[in-house]
């Protein structure tokens, strides 16, 4: 019963079993780990689950350099017939994700501003939209990009440590979350839960999160990677094709707006970030950041 | 303070009194109960309120008959002066109804497709949209289309039974709900509990869809039919005009969705239900069903 | 990230500095407290929070005077530099609101009609919209359009009373909330609760209405003030451009549709208001409360 508009997404056949997939075809390239310089990759062939571990100290911060590594995994993955999930997590203690990196914003070229708006747009674009099963396992703090990313997963776990918190926390640092940001976040929590946490720029401690539906599960340190890879089974019993297609009809409407306003979108984010008061109020911020380290 | 747009639905006059309903107009012609092949109708003209048990062993399933009956005797209650709320329920044991017939979507022709599908839109059309109050008194399991009639009515009521189950469980069959199920579930229980319960295809037991808002009321077998009386009752305080004004102003923009894609969504289904790999599927599923029985 | 077609509504220079406001531009104009006849207006220039206090015995109705004098004393806020937040709440005990005077939508001309229902969008409009941080201290009963005021604001706190109770009842009067209303309440409270709320006109007692998320906090009725004094300052203590363009944002939608659709909502409040079987209903009604009293 495929709804009208919905995309072909199809890479699987359509499959009763809940076996383990065999894939059809030509034999695979062997595929078992890789890695560059601010992510590790490892693909387990058996179970079909790829992990990728951030790890770009110190705090995983999304820059420009980080964004094209993530992309370029992402997409040889979601290429790869023997890949069907991937795992989220980092490599570094206690931070999933700083978020954007805010040195990509301050003090560069139009052209440099409007190359990383584009790359944090194509890993949002990839991930909302991705064909694998997507899980976050949040064992840190992840404000800002961070949470964002884990907002495009199928599903996030969090390590129980009211110490690591989550939220979209623009607002505190004197800037609005974009449109698509604000669109993940309503999917998730709803509308009034999001109007209340952008206004304030919440980062909520993970029980908290957890309370209001931002977080799915929260688990021990210890059990995290246990736990991840049990849900990943659980979704990757369901039929690859059906479950895609279901995934791209509830998020279709928001992807298709940012498709259809991407330039828009990075125009207004030149605009917005080339001011002189928000120049300042980031160097400020970036002098709070090194003054505290 | 009607809404542009809105359309004119009264049936019923004003009326500030919540006593019981004396119709204007010319003496009604008597009905008090009638039944068809698959569907038992009984109308106690005191209260205003219809009762139609489906009885299509052995599991009610959805199949062009029973959908056929079920829009008629719908639109008999519907244009009743004496008729202003329906409870739906189940004559048979333990199964509200198992949803949509599979052996409809297997082996037919393509106009047999067609006027299945228009079928199942005609029921959810005239459900959804319906002036009198409806109310699911679920007292059995409900899986796919069965959740999708229980989702249609103003009240769910359920038998608190972990062993009846409730849920749009397509993805599980290979098969994806329409966007017009997903709208309808989505007004229900949110996005995000209807992203993941549809691409996990879950079923949940009362209990559990109780505490996610799928249920709104969960009630011991024996008082079943009591509460939904009371729960009608209180429905049926409220003047007609306002209540039923105010039901189209909630529903109308996904009502409309499908009235403007309704041939579309036909060809739809007709070009996924006919694909090899899909009655593949549908045949396995049935295979498993009798050896099952 | 300013996301496309948000409305420049920047009144404050960004500043990273949570501390308290030091205003640029010119010396202010005195402006510590102004009344009219219905509402008692006060202004801490310390803290830049004013209160608005309903005085319009016996049970604040919005009339057209009230209305007006609502929309002067909130334009002469929203345009004072030293203003940066207001706090809604009723100087009449055990009542908040009784929402909109019926005696303006009985017997009066169609002119008057379309004068008082555009008073009743104009205070919608620029509460909802407002650049100020906007507090509900809800000290009483809250019905219709008394819920409404509290819906538009940013944070609803309420006595924690029983007898006090909030909702949108239009139905059980006979008349149905306009669209606006009803946007305003699904986003506060979501879908299904909205859908259920309005078709029964269900006033909720205090607690009740904590639960379903229609009032944020509740308080025992001494502690009211401070807890929105508290609240006020944790919302101001965010840049306000920042905060100004996130509510923008997520409310743009909702106030663009009455914006677009104003007139037309002009013509069917006075067609429908002006129906014989309305009046009668709201001339019984009137009656009823006559006699209670």
């Amino acid at each position: 019963f495929v709804p009208p508009g919905v995309l072909p997404l199809c890479r699987q056949p359509l499959a009763w079993s809940r076996a383990r997939r065999q894939p059809p075809g030509p034999p695979l390239a062997p595929c078992r780990a890789f890695s560059n310089n601010k992510i590790l990759v490892e693909l387990d062939e058996s179970s079909g689950v790829a992990t990728m571990k951030f790890k770009s100290p110190p705090v995983n911060s999304l820059n420009l350099d980080f964004l094209t590594e993530f992309c370029i995994s992402l997409e040889k993955l979601e290429n790869d017939r023997a890949c069907r999930g991937v795992i989220l997590t980092s490599a570094i203690p206690k931070i999933f994700s700083s978020g954007l990196d805010i040195t990509e914003m301050c003090g560069k070229s139009t052209e440099h501003y409007a190359e990383f708006w584009r790359a944090v747009q194509e890993m949002w674009l990839r991930m909302y939209s991705s064909n694998m099963v997507t899980v976050a396992a949040v064992n840190g703090s992840s404000p800002a990009g961070g949470c964002l990313i884990a907002l495009t997963c199928d599903y996030r776990i969090m390590v129980d440590n009211p110490k690591f918190s989550i939220g979209l926390n623009e607002a505190q640092l004197g800037i609005v979350a974009p449109f698509w940001f604000k669109d993940t976040f309503v999917n998730t929590v709803g509308h009034r839960v999001a109007e209340r946490s952008l206004q304030l720029g919440f980062l909520y401690p993970a029980p908290e999160a957890h309370r209001f539906g931002l977080i799915d599960e929260l688990v021990p340190e210890e059990k995290l990677q246990e736990k991840a890879a049990a849900v990943m089974a659980q979704w990757l019993a369901l039929p690859d094709h059906a479950r895609q297609l279901t995934k791209s009809m509830m998020r279709k409407t928001v992807l298709d707006r940012l498709v259809a306003h991407r330039e828009e979108d990075i125009q207004n984010f030149i605009s917005f970030i080339s001011k002189e008061s928000i120049q300042k109020s980031l160097r400020m911020y970036m002098e709070m950041l090194k003054k505290k380290s």
